[in-house]
């Protein structure tokens, strides 16, 4: 394997030269420019960067940005299992649940791909079961919903995949297999309010825990397995009702206590984990493992979309490389992911968790402190519910925030009505081009409360319909466009090293070791 | 009435000196200092301020600079029916909706007050005939669903106090009367889902728009006029099952096609209406008029609480200087709000509105363009989630994000499991303790990797439990914390002119009397 190159970002000759290059104003946007800056992506995506602040020169400058950074050769290295995790000394797999890009990876003389395959495999024979009510609930009812206890990355990710697919299921199959539900919050309101709502005698639970360890996961198994326990008239084993995502080596792995489990490992992060068995057992006992096979080879294929050099046809690259160019030459702190489409009602949630996690670091990842802005604050909620809510700051107020449309040409139903002489699909869409269109331009007006600075600077990423596959694409696409980021940055995007103090001092409250001010705090909120 | 004095943020003299005072470390805070810096709301609400970046000197120039914009006597003003929606010319009542605060306020030979009195009683005699089946579904079944239809104000605030409010209902009263849904994306899979999941033959709908032309909710009204028609061997009558909210002078007012209609008036502003009918008809429906009135009542206390001069006895004032002195003295351009209550799920996303639509302006009420910073990005998730998620990047990133938290010591439902020594309501609020300490002191560590660099600010909004009076007061704490934020900014918090453009640009699209580059938009996304 050659020998990589990690530099800081303010170490390379391109960001210089990139920032020394005249700004584009977007206010003036022509018809042409919508038709050329469109960069194709897998499954039919398409990246429109027409209004954002880039021109020929500032691409090339963004390429020969890519190219010092050596941001495909790094990919290829992470792919081909280079310890692309540095601060934990971990290999970087989550692309190899969905296909190889390159080598054969092995680990402790293991094949890690076929070690994920039969994971999968696994699911999908256990899901058949579960389908076929070969595998019944513990009083011989079949099962009818089913609820993943988890939270972060074993959460947000399936929880915005399960929302994302179920319309696209019911207008193509009808009812899913097994309605799909969603702990998270350690809050007992959260878990009593889902277990209100399904009987626990037809319900299967899938707890998820890398670790086995974590804290709030497993107060809230102990939760479900009470109220399982309690329920009804008839005794129902929680044993019979629950199954186990985690890693081999967690004490969540040892047998009895599940109907079954299924194995992650070291190599995929939490918040990249929707592709592993965090994400397949939720999604193939919900909707079959045919769609969930679907969604992986949409991922994969813009994982392959994103080995290409050419960042005119690498839209996750070019989107990642625009990101930058705003964030540390233009100095935009935060960017909005706005999906036109309900079915990406969680999705915004899911890519905060992705970005922020990854990429907000304040050292390189050799642990040197960098010099400039990483990761922004991502935040944002379907459109056109947006449009009625904060886009007023966003058209009129005092800071720019980069915008990232997401639309489709379909609707996932189909069911549509046409009212004042259009469907509610077109008026969608119709909203979409036009808010590019004023956010880009704006409009000025005698009124000053009524005129729009204009010059805010958004994409649209598009595809026909919201599919499995499309799906794939999607999530593909941002995790792609945050690694690449991480690598212009030279931060490591694969550890979290943020969250250990919080839960260091949490467990000094619990256990009653803790500080003057700490116990002030606690004290108000009601403990000791 | 006196006149009120408007000035610009940065021609206070109180600005300029607070802006001089010596920067505060909040990394070291002591336990004196948690029981000094709170200050005390209505039903038991209490604002802890002690990990906010102030000190003596720096709050009373706060309380200087309230002074001077005379923050108390233009909250009276507005309360006694001045014009303070300087831009459209309106008054501003959303306060009287709760209770009155000053004088009457008559508005063409009308008492305002009765009047919004008026439409929560008859709001109240409604509701009581639905849940007594005196008034039943046009096929003679009681309803048991509700599904309010509407966008941004009329949907944000009513669906977050509707989620805030179920679970304290079934623990008190047990299922609600009817169960409360929400539709509100033009994209027809919202309503088609929402829709699929109730009996149209039990289901009222409420179609809520003020002017009663909100393109979404017609649009969303006619899809659902449509299903409840089709529906069924049964044919249903939709004039029997759809109830509006709108203002008298409306297209929707006039008579025949609903089974009833409540008002409204040009003086509560979307984003504040969740007092008037607008929230009373579907919380008083899905939990009883005794629940709402509740919320008002708590509501009104907390805007009696703001009209203390002295901001250490006003915590919606002294949230607001802090707010502003975190804007446009230490510089950061978002804020998160973070509640450590499931129930509270959504209450960011109306935050978000309120906030940002509200103060995300670039003049001031005159029209004039301002030279400083006004409302930040709002965002937020629910702790412990968020933990999981993005408090990577709050905690280790490179900007500083400002942290609003909110707590309370006892949960809703009151199940709860004991599981390793603690219960799950206690590690919630261990873990909340423990955040503010974390990102306030930090630690440092031989491992770069693992330092806090700390100095993060943080307060604690927190109450003992989350009940419908508690939940007014903390609406009314942020609408009025907002409202402090416009007069201190010299903004028009009431107005927003800024989501026009896209409403006229959309109207172009969908009657093809676009120009080149809108239509090469549009095309891309299947239109025309």
């Amino acid at each position: 394997m050659a020998r990589l190159k990690f530099k800081n970002l303010d170490e390379t000759r391109a960001f210089a030269t990139v920032g020394s290059f005249a700004r584009v104003d977007v206010t003036d946007i022509s018809a042409d420019r919508v038709m050329k800056y469109e960069s194709p992506g897998a499954e039919g995506l398409r990246f429109n960067f027409a209004a954002k602040a880039v021109d020929e020169t500032i691409l090339s400058g963004l390429a020969a940005l890519a190219s010092e950074q050596a941001v495909i050769e790094k990919y290829r290295a992470l792919a081909d299992g280079e310890i692309m995790n540095s601060g934990e000394g971990r290999m970087v797999l989550h692309h190899l649940a969905r296909g190889r890009l390159g080598r054969q990876v092995m680990h402790e003389g293991r094949n890690v791909q076929e070690f994920y395959q039969e994971q999968i495999d696994r699911v999908k024979a256990f899901a058949r079961r579960i389908h076929s009510a070969e595998i019944t609930g513990s009083t011989g009812k079949s099962f009818t919903d089913v609820v993943q206890i988890g939270i972060g990355g074993s959460d947000l990710g399936p929880r915005a995949l399960a929302i994302a697919l179920e319309n696209w299921y019911r207008a193509e199959h009808g009812r899913p297999h097994l309605l799909p539900h969603f702990i998270s919050n350690v809050d007992p309101d959260d878990a009593a309010a889902v277990v209100a709502r399904v009987n626990p005698e037809t319900t299967l639970f899938i707890v998820v825990s890398k670790s086995g360890t974590t804290q709030e996961t497993l107060t809230n198994e102990a939760f479900v397995r009470r109220l399982i326990s309690e329920s009804g008239a008839k005794k129902i084993d929680p044993a019979k009702h629950i199954v186990a995502v985690t890693s081999e080596s967690s004490p969540m792995a040892k047998g009895g206590a599940y109907l079954d489990s299924f194995f992650i490992d070291d190599f995929i992060g939490g918040r990249y984990s929707s592709s592993s068995a965090v994400g397949a057992v939720v999604l193939s006992i919900a909707f079959g493992p045919q769609v969930f096979q679907e969604f992986l080879r949409g991922a994969h294929a813009a994982d392959r979309n994103a080995l290409e050099p050419d960042i005119l046809k690498n839209p996750a690259l070019l989107d990642a490389l625009i990101g930058v160019y705003e964030r540390n030459v233009l100095g935009y702190p935060t960017t909005a992911v706005l999906p036109y489409s309900q079915a990406l009602s969680r999705f915004p949630a899911h890519l905060q968790q992705l970005d922020m996690e990854s990429n907000g670091k304040s050292v390189n990842r050799d642990g040197e402190a960098v010099r400039y802005a990483t990761g922004p604050v991502v935040f944002g909620e379907p459109g056109t519910n947006g449009q009625h809510s904060f886009y007023q700051l966003l058209h009129q107020g005092t800071d720019i925030v980069p915008l990232q449309f997401i639309g489709f040409r379909e609707s996932q139903l189909g069911t549509d009505i046409e009212f004042a002489g259009s469907s509610s699909q077109t008026k969608l869409n119709a909203n979409l081009a036009a808010q590019v269109i004023a956010f880009a331009r704006g409009k000025s007006d005698d009124n000053p409360n009524k005129s729009f600075a204009g010059g805010r600077p958004s994409s649209v990423l598009y595809a026909g319909r919201l599919s499995p596959s499309v799906l794939g694409a999607i999530l593909a696409h941002y995790e792609n466009k945050v690694m690449f980021q991480g690598f212009l940055w030279n931060v490591n995007s694969f550890d979290q090293e943020g969250v250990q103090l919080g839960k260091e001092l949490t467990k000094t409250v619990l256990e009653g070791k803790t500080d003057a001010t700490l116990s002030a705090y606690a004290s108000r909120l009601g403990i000791g």
